[in-house]
Parts: structure tokens; sequence; C-alpha cells
């Protein structure tokens, strides 16, 4: 059943801007007209994701839907914004409606429950990829950047680096894992959470954020690039999941450190406000592990067990 | 050479973010932050543009960074609102550094001269392709829609439809036309002219309008459906250049009405005001031609010569 672009369009994405009232005029027009309120800063991500290179083919739909909009929101999370509304763009080899449907459902059950209106997008032919800039806000001065970090500072991260790359390693191909390991690593590559409530509150306290995308080991680079600092941290410290040791062996530390994927957060706090902190976390429903500290020296050295450990280089690159 | 993607973005498109006061954090962080003026509402519209779809492939890298912005900023030009900022997502089949130096090169020459500062975006491997959001602003009320045209407004547009397509058919193949008609429509595809001053200025008279992309019937039909009204036209009125009647003969009428690539600007303006109108524009740049008028009687009717005028349907469709 060929169907057109306007017909899909109209059919599962339009008429879904929720109820934000700042959306004067969403989908359907050359443009969509948005109230920025006095007294917020714009923050905006724009983040692309292509099968084959950042999800295998083969992945439900309602995970790709998902998938766009939570690596964007994550950007958001990482620099303590709120989100309101999105544009999505979207490359499709062929106009297929179950499968749009689908699509849309993952995409709206998470702009709906973070709060995020549709408010535009376009819809190509080609091979299957979808690209969503986000639009959040902030207070004035209030972006945690990755230009913050001081001497000193504790390196935290939320969550359970290197999961997710088993995750989607074991998409790939058979295991002989028990059935619920598997599952609970898939299910971290297929829904990524981005950490919005947890970057909002970190806005009080972090000095320095990113999330982790390309690995840990290499965004904590980014973050000390920025800092004009070095970090010096100790891979036995890594809060590697039972599921991970599992999956992964004698690799979760490599997996852990270069596989990526995770969008979990990696701030860094000063070390008098590390009682705030974990007063702040006791209730999150993701835990902060404590796995460095930012030093003066450029460059970001691991030990495990009291010995150096040499980093390989990131595994698992998308471009 | 293989040059990574990190490279290459810092390489060409970092630090590039010109001079504009309201963007307090661009390229390089999660995120952009902006300042919204108060007193202004956002604008905001997501094109993609792709290989072989459309734009041929082979046509200068140069004319290709122009185009995905011009999309853009016409959609804004159709809004009567003012650009500010915008993201770019590149899908690229290699990490050429002199194709994207010269495709950077063409998107920084129209961002630069329309005031509109890159603030981020992201780079994927892929078949060739780029997705635009940009962000303009108008005040409060003063966005044009697609939805006020009122009986007896007339309905114009601006400079030459049609011109575009034929441009787009000549760049494919061989033709005996003069090489000055040629490389005129081939220059008015390859480097569509967003109408951002007309745009902006016609916000005070228009009450509808949009761009033309899809083919100037088509696009009348939209305009008019969103304004719950009807269009009688002439073409015989159509602003059929010398350039398209040398190369398309007696289908001119034709490209100019199904043709699409225009991103001319339809607008429908009180008959009261086309003296007003008239005046304003004596010295754009471009011309405007007064093509019909808006009648209650839903649907879009073209006649010739005194005839009712059957318009296929769009030839050069792009899903």
């Amino acid at each position: 059943m060929p169907v057109d672009e306007r017909t899909l369009i109209s059919r599962y994405f339009t008429g879904r801007q929720g109820s934000r009232p700042d959306v004067l005029l969403g989908i359907g027009d050359d443009a969509a007209v948005l109230r920025c309120e006095p007294g917020w800063d714009l923050v905006v991500a724009t983040d692309s994701i292509a099968e084959g290179t950042h999800f295998p083919a083969g992945i439900p739909a309602h995970a790709i839907g998902h998938r766009c909009l939570a690596v964007n929101l994550s950007d958001l999370a990482a620099m303590a914004a709120e989100p309101l509304w999105c544009s999505l763009a979207l490359s499709l080899p062929k106009a297929e409606p179950l499968w749009v449907e689908e699509f849309a459902a993952g995409l709206f059950a998470l702009a709906d429950r973070s709060g995020t209106a549709l408010i535009g997008g376009d819809t190509v032919r080609g091979p299957l990829a979808a690209t969503i800039t986000v639009q959040g806000r902030v207070r004035p001065g209030a972006a945690v950047t990755r230009a913050g970090a001081r001497i000193g500072d504790g390196i935290w991260v939320t969550g359970h680096p290197g999961d997710a790359v088993a995750g989607r390693l074991l998409l790939d191909g058979a295991s002989q894992l028990a059935a619920t390991v598997r599952d609970a690593l898939c299910q971290r590559f297929l829904y990524p959470e981005p950490r919005l409530h947890e970057g909002l509150a970190l806005g009080a306290l972090a000095t320095a954020m990113l999330d982790v995308s390309d690995g840990l080991h290499d965004d904590i680079g980014k973050l000390m690039m920025a800092s004009g600092r070095g970090a010096e941290l100790d891979a036995g410290l890594l809060p590697v999941s039972a599921e991970l040791r599992a999956a992964a062996a004698g690799r979760a530390i490599e997996y852990a450190l270069t596989g990526g994927d995770d969008y979990e957060l990696c701030f860094t706090v000063p070390e008098q406000a590390t009682a705030r902190l974990q007063a702040m976390a006791a209730d999150w429903p993701v835990a902060i592990t404590r796995i460095g500290t930012v030093v003066s020296e450029p460059g970001v050295r691991w030990q495990y067990q009291g010995r150096a450990l040499q980093v390989p280089d990131s595994t698992f690159r998308h471009f």
C-alpha cells in the first residue's frame, strides 16, 4: 500500500504537540511559533542516529523512536536544562505505515513523559536515519558546561557504563547467557534513559558535566580538555553491573571504559559538596559512583588494583 | 587521507558562530546556550535535503551547503521571521576534507549575509544528506501563517516559478540552449535565494503566505486549504521568464505550475493594500506578480486564455 509522505505525517505526527501553552503554532505550517518565557535561556542540541552505525538493523521501530529523542534529551540533561520542544527529520527507505506508527509510539512515549512537544520536522526517502533538534531552557548562567572542573573535584558517573554496549553486542548474535541477564543488557541498549531529573538537580552542585556517548574514557578526556585539567581514576571503582560481569567476563572494565552508548551523566563535584550530592541522589532511581579526582596535570590516567591501566582506543566508534 | 569526524568539525565548523551576542555558548559542548530577547517569539523550521532526491549527484559542494540553509531560511521568510541560529546534521559517505571545506564555504556565505549563526550539529556516515533546523524570531502575533487568506485578496508570487526545475533538468544532460540561458536557469536551481527581506516586509501586508517548494499549484492548494478558501488564477499572468520560455518552450507554464524547488514566496494581500504592496516592492531585487484572487469556493482553479486549464499532478515529487 503506497502511502505518501503527507498522509504519513498527518496520520502519525500532527496533532501530537501535547498541551504545552508555549507552542503557539505547531506542526503544519512553514515553521512553528514558540513562546520563550522571560528569565530563561534557550539550550539547543542536535543528534543524528543512523541504522548500522548507531543501532543495528532489525531492532524494533519503537526503540528507534525512543532512541532518537533520548540521545538528544541526554544532551539537555548534561547541560542541567529542562526540555521544551523538538523537531524530527526522518529518513526512511520506504513509507511503511506500521513501522512509522510504532516509531511514533516510541518517540511520543518519551516525549510525553519528559514534557517535550514535537513542533515540526521533515521526511525524506533514504536509508533509515533520524535527526532530532531538541530545545530546552535554563535560568541565565545555570547551564553546566564541560569547562568548569576544578582541581580536587570528585569525578562521578550515573548508572552502569558498559551495559549498553554489551546489550548491543548481544542483539547481534546468539548467547549462552541467562535470558534475564541478556534482556536487561539489551534493554539498556535499546532504551537509554536520559537522566533529565538528575541533570537538572546536578545543576546546583556540578562544576562540569557531559553525557557519556562515545565511551567513558574518551568522554572524561573531553571534560578535562574543556576544563584545562586532568583526571586520575580508579577502574576498580567503576560501577560494573552484575549483568555486565556475566556477559563480558574479563572484558567488563574495557566495556565500561570504551563501550559508549551509555547516555549516563559524568560530572565533577567539589569535595566539600560530596555529602550534599549523596543526600540529593539518595532517592534517585539510578546510582551515582565516584570514580576519580580532578588534578592539574592534563590527561586521563586510570589505575586498577594499584597499577597503571592502559585504556585501548574506543572499540566502537560512530564515524 | 583519513580524517575523523571530530577533526573535520573542528577544522571547518567550530569558531564560525560569528558575532551574534545572543549566542552565549556555541559549538563544542553538549548543547548551545542562546539568549531569547524579551518581546519576541521563536520561529523554528526543519528541512532535509538528500542527494538524488532534492539535488542530483555531482553538483558543487558549495551549492549543497548553500541549499540546505536556503531552503530553511525560505521557511522563515514565509513566516515573516528574521533568522537567528541554525543547527546542521550532515550525513556524508566519506570524510573528504576538500568537499567539506567547499560545503562549509557555501553554507557560511549565506549564513553570514543573513545573520544566521551556526550553533551546533552532528555528522554521521551515510549517503549525502543534510538537515538543518533554523530558528528565527517574530514579534508576538506577527508571524504570517498559511491560514489567513480572505475572500477577494489578491494572490501574488515573487520571482519566476519554473526556472529552478528547468535548471535542474538542464544539469542532468546536454542542451542546445545558449550558455547564458542555461547558466541562468542552472543558477536558479543551484542557488535558491531565500526571500528574507521580502518576507519580513510582507509581514505588514500579507494575510497568508508560504514558500513555493513543491510546485506553485500544489502550494497554493495548501494555502487555500489552511485558509478554508479557494483560488481562481490566470496562468496567462504567470511571470514566466524569457529563459524558461527558451528552455521549456510549450511546457513553460507546466514547469511554472508544477516544477517546485522555486523557494519563492506566494502570498495573499487585500485588494485595498495593492498600491502599498507595489510601492513597497518597487525597490526589491525580485519582481512580484499578481496571478489570481481568493474566492469562497474551495479548490484551485486555473484558466488560460479564457479556458479552464487542467493542471497535471506535480511531476517532480520528493518522497
